[in-house]
């Protein structure tokens, strides 16, 4: 059994999303096992008339919840009666409790795994690794998008082999093409991070390492896996959905302006749809934190019913893939 | 007479669009005297039949090109006999020779602009500033992208007072709303740079902030600048360019694909172009680099005629706006 446990607070659409897509996963799942925390009325309440298995939901009562506004470091230290650290200390305290979901805070997340989850061996520190669509039906991982955000060029070099295992693992992608995100595609472009992540990725025989890449080669579907630090990497994801957002925004309405385009529209509904869809990252799922000593996901604030299940499916495939034994096995030499 | 000198030689489609560009600007503004350096011959063939006031052009022969790939300090010190390090030559030793446009090397173009340009009094570092589009019909511009990529939050705050009075002087937008890049909206959002950078740009008499600003909102046309260290301002005007591109690319192969699309794509063939347009980053000119001694504009590499146009335009109203004054008035005591 794949025990998962599930935060149920937190996101702009919980409690109800984060139930729901819940409750899809042990649908679509035999083997999975969650654990759900929160107010467990409103739970109750969500879950409603829904049909599961329920030998395999736990509800773990919970009354307080973490915001946004909370201070990270403050908010896991005081308030242990929210969903957030309760699933935290159901994590800690179970061995066979082996995956993390939550759509919550990302400051308070990010400090809960590390203070109290803690990291694989030899791992400097976990990673956020989201996956964006590329213009030609694949994907392309992130690593780091936040979870960092002053680090060294050895820490790049990390992300390279922990986002190499997790796209190759997770995504099927046999030797994933690395990039580092650079200002310009020759080798001694760039600050002094990039100069030597360079010189590390070029001799790191983990990964299979293309060369730098300029961010409006994101999505061009060149390459797999981006290794950048965790503010451009935060940059480079936000810039991409903020402009995809925007553009299809401005075509609607520039569509609605005119009688002739409204007509022209018709014809195109279910192509518009498509690029919506192709567009809305709720359907790739959650980051997943890499590095820690259990897996942890983080579903962007406002993810609906599916993108709760994606997120939990992606913490169930960490979890069957064993990706953590195989980072442990290549890092911990790091250590020594 | 503004005099401004333009280098005919290092874009994709120059000498033709950087000639021909220019002849446009000599034609709209009759205050106006043109260097163009570069292959006297090329130049002049380019110009072929044209119409405009001879009077006014002064072609400087240079027979040498930088390129890409051309180290950029060992460019600028071997190739004296191209067309950047003449033109650089020229508005060094006359006074009266006020602005540089360049569609050619980034790197060389720095680096010819600090060592012999220089800049002006005050000023620690100049910075790239170009203009995008926002969806509300406006336009925001951001400052670095790519001068500078080690910095201290003492180049952030010059960058927000020398961009706010770039965005007053040359689009006439009263009072910018500057905000700071950052991964997060919040005050203690960042890294070390961040969090010293809010406080300084919070305190700033001379400009508007407005706080933080995440990169998915850069088109919102809420804000008129945001101030960013070079990598990252690189990373999100690239990444906007960049999904604009691949998204219209996608829009017309899935267009394409079905005759019913395309039916309905014909009942909407000027929105599509006008679409285009409005993401064409062509028509917002080049990144005028601010805090040099004279005004220098960088065209994008694939700079057709109306790009240089733009970016001589871009010269010009640098000039007649005494830009440079303003900064030196405010910055010089900096220095003390």
């Amino acid at each position: 059994m794949i025990k998962i446990v599930l935060d149920c607070f937190g996101g702009d659409k919980s409690p109800e999303a984060n139930v729901l897509g819940g409750l899809d996963a042990l649908n679509l799942y035999d083997d999975l096992f969650l654990y759900m925390t929160g107010d467990e009325k409103r739970i109750r309440e969500a879950i409603g008339s829904s049909k599961f298995d329920e030998s395999r939901l736990e509800i773990v009562n919970a009354p307080d919840v973490i915001t946004c506004s909370d201070k990270p470091t403050d908010a896991i230290r005081l308030k242990k009666e929210s969903s957030m650290m309760k699933a935290v200390k159901l994590i800690r305290e179970n061995d066979d409790v082996t995956g993390f979901v939550s759509i919550g805070s990302t400051g308070a997340l990010v400090a809960a795994s590390l203070l109290r989850i803690g990291r694989l061996k030899g791992v400097i520190r976990p990673a956020f690794c989201p996956v964006l669509p590329t213009m030609n039906g694949g994907i392309v991982g992130i690593c780091d998008t936040g979870a960092n955000v002053d680090i060294t060029p050895e820490h790049l070099r990390q992300y390279a082999i922990m986002g190499s295992l997790y796209m190759k693992n997770v995504y099927g992608v046999e030797k994933p093409r690395v990039a580092l995100l650079n200002i310009g595609v020759e080798e001694e472009k760039g600050d002094e991070l990039r100069k030597q992540a360079y010189k590390l990725l070029e001799n790191e025989k983990n990964i299979n390492f293309v060369g730098n890449m300029e961010s409006r080669d994101l999505l061009s579907g060149s390459y797999d896996l981006v290794v950048c630090d965790g503010f451009s990497g935060n940059v480079l994801v936000k810039t991409t959905e903020g402009t995809a957002l925007q553009l299809l925004k401005k075509l609607k309405l520039d569509i609605c302006s005119k009688t002739k385009y409204k007509v022209g529209a018709l014809f195109m509904k279910r192509m518009f749809m498509e690029e919506k869809q192709f567009m809305n990252y709720q359907n790739y799922g959650g980051s997943v934190l890499i590095g820690t000593l259990k897996t942890v996901v983080k579903g962007h604030g406002s993810s609906d019913r599916t993108a709760v299940f994606k997120c939990i499916e992606q913490a169930y495939r960490m979890e069957t893939s064993k990706i953590s034994e195989q980072i442990e096995e290549i890092l911990a030499k790091d250590e020594i």
